[in-house]
């Protein structure tokens, strides 16, 4: 708000915290706090109690490393899904990015990011000997690296690749492209050149 | 998420319930429930517990109409502010934009909306009566009818208006004009004509 004080210090504390998720800023906190203080029963009171519950029901799966509120997690513990593909993504975003497009049945491997030599992030703060250990388990054919198409992700992918080499599996990526939809005159010239290279028959 | 379960149903209902808040769509309360979910003691506690304070101890004031954790609200329990001056407002949104710029030390008056026959609202169902009443009670000198410069926001102002007619009180409104910082060339005619004809000696 501003120095001066038009409420109690509990809405402004509730403005600031509402101000710290993506996608929200100090204005929209406030028109966000003010919509859930109007709508106390449909929302406020809804979404205070779903909160409640995954501070207390929410964690890490020990298998896949995805969030959920059991463990293992609702993919891990799906026995209609495919034991033997698994993708590996760099973040749990992204499982549920790819589980949106719905193509796959496969399990799940969350790295929980990238390499980055610069940020001091090496391989022992992912969660890479843990997918070794999955592979070496024996049941998995092919591995799907879907990482993000940025050097950290690519850097990652190959440092993955090394560590799988000798194992009885099948290391794959995503296919680089131009996005359906997309036009080709917004695209930048490496995803043309991909897009050209990789290109097949009509 | 889709018709896919990728995570038990209180994640989905905390990313429903998210979706709701202005501000956020689908996609941007699930980053969110991600980011909360990530940030769990940082910010999906304190979050969690400062709305279950909201839910416990906001209400409206009896005074203003305003929303705040006491009533009288912090700003009609201010010994400090100016009892003479009522600034008269829509929505609790347009009290605190107000009190954002920080030029007046007056008391507010919430109507709670505006008068549209459409949609069946009538004086009754605004706090106009409790208006006139606190006008009645005879320390306030002048009314600023805040209202928004929209059709309904101006009815209503003339209605209001209307109903102080007789009491001994200088109703007045905010000036029309060229928003500080605006550009000339993508005002609006209604608004130029304004500014033209309220012209001051420079």
């Amino acid at each position: 708000m501003s120095n001066r004080r038009v409420a109690g210090p509990e809405i402004e504390r509730l403005i600031q915290l509402l101000a710290k998720l993506p996608g929200l800023g100090p204005r929209s906190a406030r028109r966000a706090a003010l919509h859930l203080i109007k709508k106390k029963e449909q929302l406020l009171v809804p979404l205070a109690e779903a909160m409640g519950v995954a501070v207390e029901r929410v964690g890490i799966c020990s298998t896949c490393g995805t969030v959920d509120t059991s463990d293992p997690c609702t993919i891990c513990a799906d026995p209609g899904r495919d034991d033997s593909v698994l993708v590996v993504v760099e973040d749990v975003s992204d499982l549920w990015a790819l589980e949106r497009a719905a193509v796959l049945n496969a399990r799940y491997h969350v790295l929980g990011g990238t390499l980055s030599p610069l940020d001091g992030i090496g391989p022992e703060d992912l969660s890479i000997a843990a997918l070794v250990e999955r592979v070496r388990a024996g049941t998995i054919r092919e591995v799907i690296l879907a990482v993000n198409a940025t050097v950290e992700g690519q850097t990652t992918a190959h440092y993955v690749t090394g560590q799988l080499a000798g194992l009885d599996v099948t290391v794959t990526r995503l296919a680089h492209g131009v996005p359906v939809g997309g036009e080709l005159d917004y695209l930048d010239e490496g995803t043309l050149a991909q897009a050209l290279k990789a290109r097949t028959r009509f």
